[in-house]
């Protein structure tokens, strides 16, 4: 068989196959000396003039001019107006969407602990929320409402008292489903300033724009860069790279699906990474024959076929246990095991953001509304991380409380370790408690 | 009075005081070209050529010399040669803290949790260990079993299978109660290398030593940025500032205690940061004193004098309630709360790593034998982050399970959504699992 569109056919079963996915899954964001250097400057710039700073920078980039930063401040009623803009259906779905993800999340609060001793010392762990969040909104194409769900959920879960949204307006335009969203999620404050600018703002304060403990929300490279940067100053989530979906088959379901599904990670950009492992020739060429009649239905198509063609690849694999082998070394963000008896292989991965199960759990229901969040690891982080959750806004405090029976105790074992390192004003203030 | 030892007096109910100190708190670690452009040339020459490359390095910062890495590993044997050679004391104050250490840190472990919706849809998240995990053990002066302890501890509570520790040992020289911790901890593996060569070969994995997921543990500047570097291809710790304390007394207890949990702190290096809030001025009078009269008996009290004057203040404050409000604007590593009724001023402080709870609870109980962590965020991040923990060598995997009757609710919601995002493939993917 042919097949129109062009994208990788491998085998998992020849020798350099391995090699051939490293290279494969390969990408390193390049150092830009042209963003190092315009970062710095404006983090600089709006850490010494504050607002003057962020409205020169906002009038430079986005086109919008504003005599103070009151102007730059959406008021609550706008965003309940763009709300009440919507269509019935659109609303609605926000409203469903949100209260899925609400419900999720509340598994994700973690509670204060603490245990006392038998001598009467207590120890623990205090939980809070973070007192003030920054969350960046892109602006542009890229201007999605769930992402407002997914990162302004979590932290109105665990509690965050303050929760202020930037979003830039280039030349003033607006989207009303990202504002809507604001609305749904009870966001505190939105100012409509984006780029290094914003994040600085939020990082040090200004004198209209308080200071926060966190900056969460995807961004361009400047953004990205500045997060980066002022990371230490506050918290920063994850600076994510290309999204990436991995399906393993095994022949069972339907090839369009299957073919549509990789679609959606492909339209993202054409570095967003779409795989699949399938243990079933036939299937493959079938999903190739299907990606070859639907792509020219998809209004996306060119973003779509340079993904598939750069970035994407149609695997055979010998086993579905050498599928779950791979899938492994490559952790991906989004995993769909698209086969029958799919619960049973859930325990034979170990690294994957979010795991879709079975022929009716596509990945869109995951970026939307079944509940998980949608910000997740990527290239190969869910090795060692987690999707965004609640426990990105709590922190939490050790709690030592000790008896004077506790200090006598534990303060000769503390004695002896802090002589043994050399600290002995460590241990002289152990000893000094010591009822000799 | 007049008092001998140089520190800050300040008054918290002056006008300019909290100008005062926040250039007191000021601390930016330099850049340093140096250290950036060696760093660079290790991480480059470490991944290109792998144990050849770390063991030129090894020869040439530590002046040891091996013609392969297996010189480079300690057996397992000689870790626990290195324990049974302590003294009896020694080894049951290892044992001792080592347990306190586990039993705390048990509680943090998170479960995979799910939940089953009435369509049969089922939501949660797998919780599980990272696989391979890297501890870097500084040598020389800064080289401390207590650290082995309290990151190899939470690592294996989680449940990760193969701990690395990396330690460098110039000239040859090796610190028993180091290896002693590394027997006691079941550290699986150790390699006596250090600097940035140690972290590139934990990050990127060489002919000899594995790659892992995450690196913790304290290092020097060429260290902490060679993990600021790599992070992204493995997780990091947070890179650690200098150590800090802030305790509050309300006049109660001894002064010579407060002195000497200040020395504590000081002791550490130069930059350590001791500061006392205090609501009795002849109280201040007296710690100041007791400073005078304890200093010269302590070994290391040139660093001690140079940390107080440089970073230290005694500071008389209005009311607790100002000291309390003063702790959260530091958001200190580590708080005590030196006073009668300590307990009940724990949830007027909201950031700080720990908080050491009355006139028993001594900062060095907890450094090294309570239970809770000694690795605890500084310069302000414990306002958006935590005490090291389990939950740092965990890791969550969200699990989306959806039935067919749950695809064609959550369809419609999907697709509403992504059309409104303008991702066409997105909603397509939902919409072709509905049933027409």
């Amino acid at each position: 068989m042919s097949f129109a569109t062009p994208i990788r056919r491998l085998d998992a079963r020849q020798p350099d196959f391995l090699a051939t996915l490293d290279a494969l899954l390969a990408f390193e964001s390049e150092a830009d000396e042209r963003i190092d250097s315009a970062v710095t400057e404006i983090l600089r710039a709006v850490r010494s003039t504050g607002d003057a700073a962020v409205m020169e920078y906002t009038r430079r980039f986005d086109h919008v001019e504003a005599k103070s930063m009151v102007e730059l401040e959406l008021p609550k009623a706008e965003l309940q107006a763009a709300l009440d803009s919507l269509t019935v259906e659109q609303r609605e779905a926000l409203r469903i969407a949100a209260d899925r993800v609400r419900i999720y999340h509340e598994r994700q609060r973690a509670e204060s602990w603490d245990y006392v001793e038998a001598d009467g010392s207590r120890l623990g762990q205090k939980v809070t929320p973070l007192d003030r969040v920054g969350l960046y909104v892109p602006g542009g194409r890229a201007s999605y409402p769930s992402s407002v769900l997914m990162n302004a959920i979590p932290a109105k879960v665990a509690g965050v008292e303050e929760l202020i949204m930037v979003v830039p307006t280039p030349r003033g335009e607006k989207n009303p489903l990202v504002l809507a969203a604001a609305a749904i999620t009870g966001v505190d404050r939105v100012f409509t300033i984006g780029g290094a600018q914003a994040v600085a703002a939020l990082a040090y304060g200004t004198q209209t724009i308080p200071q926060v403990d966190k900056i969460v929300g995807p961004g361009n490279a400047f953004v990205a860069e500045a997060k980066r940067r002022v990371f230490g100053t506050v918290g920063i989530d994850m600076v994510a790279g290309p999204s990436e979906v991995l399906i393993i088959s095994d022949g069972s379901g339907h090839a369009d699906w299957v073919a549509m599904d990789l679609f959606a990670q492909a339209e993202h950009d054409e570095l967003a990474q779409s795989i699949l492992l399938c243990t079933d020739a036939g299937f493959l060429d079938a999903v190739h024959a299907a990606i070859d009649r639907l792509l020219p239905t998809m209004p996306r198509r060119e973003t779509i076929a340079r993904s598939l063609a750069n970035r994407g690849a149609l695997i055979h694999v010998g086993s579905l246990e050498q599928a779950c082998a791979i899938a492994n070394r490559i952790a991906p963000e989004h995993l769909e095991l698209s086969m029958e008896d799919a619960e049973r292989w859930i325990d034979a991965i170990r690294h994957a953001g979010a795991i879709f199960v079975g022929h009716w759990a596509v990945e869109a229901l995951g970026d939307y509304c079944a509940g998980p969040n949608h910000v997740l690891p990527t290239m190969r982080s869910a090795r060692f991380s987690s999707p965004l959750g609640v426990y990105d806004f709590q922190k939490r405090t050790s709690i030592v409380q000790i008896s004077e029976a506790g200090a006598q105790h534990l303060g000769k074992i503390a004695s002896v370790l802090a002589h043994g390192e050399g600290l002995q004003a460590h241990a002289r203030s152990a000893e000094m408690r010591l009822k000799v």
